[in-house]
């Protein structure tokens, strides 16, 4: 079995959100928004280092998946979202995570078969492939997004999970259910 | 006596000066530049993390200054500007530093006394306040420089420092050497 932790980082809101994945299969373990306060720099950015941190004490992921965003409105907004990703990654790799990156498009592709997917998409499909009772929030639902992308695109959690049986799940680029 | 750890961020270089400030005076402790070499972002932002987290460690600075930059020529490179700072910031406030940001401006306003001045003029006036042998290198210089300008901002370092006779060294917006 193995454990992902997804973030969807942001310098206001950064959702995390933890699958389990074994044979081939995902299930949800649990997700959330850190919410960031107004407040100095610093302060803010430790906020983000000590949940990432305390997440991955409390829940032991053994890898964590990360949203990489070059939509940024301005420079100024891209600084600020740089910070709270290096907040993030920081943490992860100190709590020997092995960390990795994806584009907000192939997360679209892996969960919803569209690139191009828009955000109530993507809630429902995290909703649909993980089984739970509602949509998660909108960050939280990005979160478990990058992780399903990551099991999705990890060929060694593909192998060592499902072997050969695991390919029928990701026919057509995405993820199916069965 | 309070020493203070200056940090010039880069994603590829991040330069790093401590200074000893005692009675409105500065002393030069050390300097150096962390170069970061190409390859996975975890593995960067994790090396600029550690070594600052040991420059805290070995030097046992009270507090921490870092420059702030908005000159990045793209949202990319200030992503990348972005995550490098944060790690640096993380670091310190995990270190139980006290953190500032200093505009490039204000740093070579109080440093060389002209907010447009160029790396040169840093370099040598970082040179002529601490007494050094030889000029710094630029990214070493620049972490100096806003330890420096840190020194001459904030009011609880003149106060407790220096008193009222601090006051003069402060003349003409920048620092004058006595």
């Amino acid at each position: 079995m193995t454990r992902i932790l997804g973030i969807d980082p942001g310098s206001r809101k950064t959702g995390y959100g933890l699958i389990d994945v074994q044979r081939g299969k995902a299930a949800y373990v649990a997700s959330g928004v850190i919410r960031i306060p107004d407040g100095p720099l610093p302060e803010r950015l430790k906020l983000i280092f000590d949940a990432v941190s305390q997440i991955a004490e409390q829940h032991a992921p053994g890898q964590m998946a990360i949203e990489n965003v070059f939509m940024a409105k301005s420079a100024g907004s891209a600084l600020k979202l740089g910070q709270a990703r290096g907040a993030a990654i920081v943490a992860a790799v100190n709590a020997d995570l092995l960390v990795s990156e994806y584009e907000a498009r192939k997360v679209k592709q892996a969960v919803v078969g569209n690139g191009a997917a828009d955000k109530l998409q993507v809630q429902h499909m995290v909703k649909t492939l993980l089984n739970l009772p509602a949509s998660p929030q909108e960050d939280a639902a990005d979160a478990l997004a990058v992780a399903l992308c990551h099991m999705h695109t990890s060929q060694t959690l593909l192998q060592t999970a499902g072997g050969g049986g695991a390919r029928g799940r990701f026919r057509r680029g995405r993820l199916s259910i069965r």
